[in-house]
């Protein structure tokens, strides 16, 4: 018997993935979750039917949530993480040894458990002294902080219900309030071929809020179309340039200072839908 | 009803897309070729079932494998394409005014007859002047040519059985006596994802054969990994610099010079698989 997990992406685009063994699933009060391993990229986390991260390509979007803006920030003490259970980001933060203290903020217990216990590559995070893990709403807690960040990672699933509120100009304003006057703030914005809305809407809110605004993309396999987008907004230093020479290059698997500013470079079409050139929906 | 396509990209990986209409399938001596009209990306081309080309993201692929290397010579006269019958390479490489003429050697007339009929956005190339058109084995032409062409394109499709000898080392040297003592050579070579044993073998080969050797990376969602690479050879040129004004950015999709420039700017293990530090079959 061969059993496949096909996540449709979007109504008409699915990826399929051939699965050795299901090793978990459950219903938390706020999501399903559930853990594959597939032959083709490893163990895989599956949150409402959509793939969260592969043990396979995860890297790729760790590395580059995390290290495009921390290496764009002189001294990056405290940072936040809105989402991430899993661990990834939070993994990839720590790899810098400025980072005094994290806050991972994660509305569901479970994730947190689920990886600590399926996926230890990526949620080895939760063991570091460094750690502060709250299990509670991410837009809650950061609307009640005030200039305490340097840098602050979104790291939310797809826009869809809960979610939603993370992809909202009220939240980026409470982003802008919770980092130090010099902080940066990256997140996750889903793909410029099927989400192509929302990426123009989020970046000209971003725009409007924060002195700097920025797109970044890379690829990763797993994800709808496989290239994904970043968006950063930045009180002070220019997020392009990465500024510190980190000496994590050789423990890392995707991110160098090449690919930080290559990842800046957009193509036409990107560009144009950031410009308001092309009106959103019309990139398929 | 819905009708779904899919590709098993690997034995274990595979991408699915709702069709809504078949609009021409057929046996030829060389292969099986078939039109889909999909909802996700418009109309698709597939050849021996594997996702050749379609509308909605095809310009990336052939844009990258034309602009990069004719932007890195300042008088690329006379154009070599072998395979690409679906015309996409060639339409690229037209745009420029410089080009005089363009040599497109197909083993299968079919895939030409069918694009024409099927494809008009991406063979509209065909009716240009400039175009040479042969139906031809593409190793057996290219052998018997001499410092001819100042760029040669291989728009091969995966290397299994006839197409096996287009990313061979016998071929890669007849490229090099068929190219001009200035020429530039560029192929499609697969996903680092899943061909990473591919890309280190060609690469040491064009690198032992060419003065200049680089690899460069482009996303392509209907590839397989979303993540697509093309290996060039130079005789002369920097390939990593865009080295004409062409004035052509304001027509493309995916191109500019900052995406040229990114464009070789690899991730870690990318760079290690060409150094040879990773075994190919490791990076998965």
């Amino acid at each position: 018997m061969e059993l496949w997990f096909t996540e449709k992406q979007t109504p008409a685009l699915g990826i399929t993935c051939k699965v050795l063994q299901t090793l978990h699933r459950e219903k938390t009060p706020f999501q399903e979750i559930a853990v594959l391993d597939t032959e083709q990229y490893g163990r895989m986390l599956v949150l409402n039917g959509m793939v969260q991260l592969t043990i396979g390509d995860e890297f790729i979007y760790h590395e580059m949530l995390a290290h495009v803006p921390l290496h764009s920030h002189p001294a990056p003490r405290h940072v936040l993480i809105v989402g991430g259970g899993d661990g990834g980001t939070a993994r990839e933060v720590l790899r810098h040894p400025q980072v005094e203290k994290v806050t991972l903020v994660e509305i569901d217990r479970r994730v947190v458990d689920v990886s600590r216990h399926f996926l230890p590559e990526v949620s080895c995070s939760f063991d570091d002294q460094r750690m502060e893990v709250l299990f509670e709403d991410g837009v809650t807690y950061l609307l009640g902080r005030q200039a305490e960040y340097d840098i602050i990672l979104v790291d939310a699933p797809e826009p869809i219900g809960q979610a939603a509120r993370l992809f909202s100009r009220e939240f980026y304003e409470g982003v802008l309030r919770a980092l130090r006057p010099d902080g940066i703030f990256a997140a996750q914005t889903e793909s410029p071929f099927v989400n192509s809305d929302l990426i123009a809407r989020v970046y000209r809110e971003v725009r409007g809020i924060f002195p700097m605004a920025r797109l970044y993309l890379a690829p990763v396999p797993t994800y709808p179309s496989g290239l994904w987008s970043f968006t950063i907004g930045s009180k002070h230093y220019d997020p392009e340039l990465p500024l510190r020479e980190s000496g994590l290059e050789g423990s890392l698997r995707y991110y160098n200072a090449g690919v930080h500013k290559a990842a800046f470079q957009l193509p036409n079409f990107v560009r144009k839908l950031l410009d308001g050139e092309v009106r959103p929906g019309d990139v398929k």
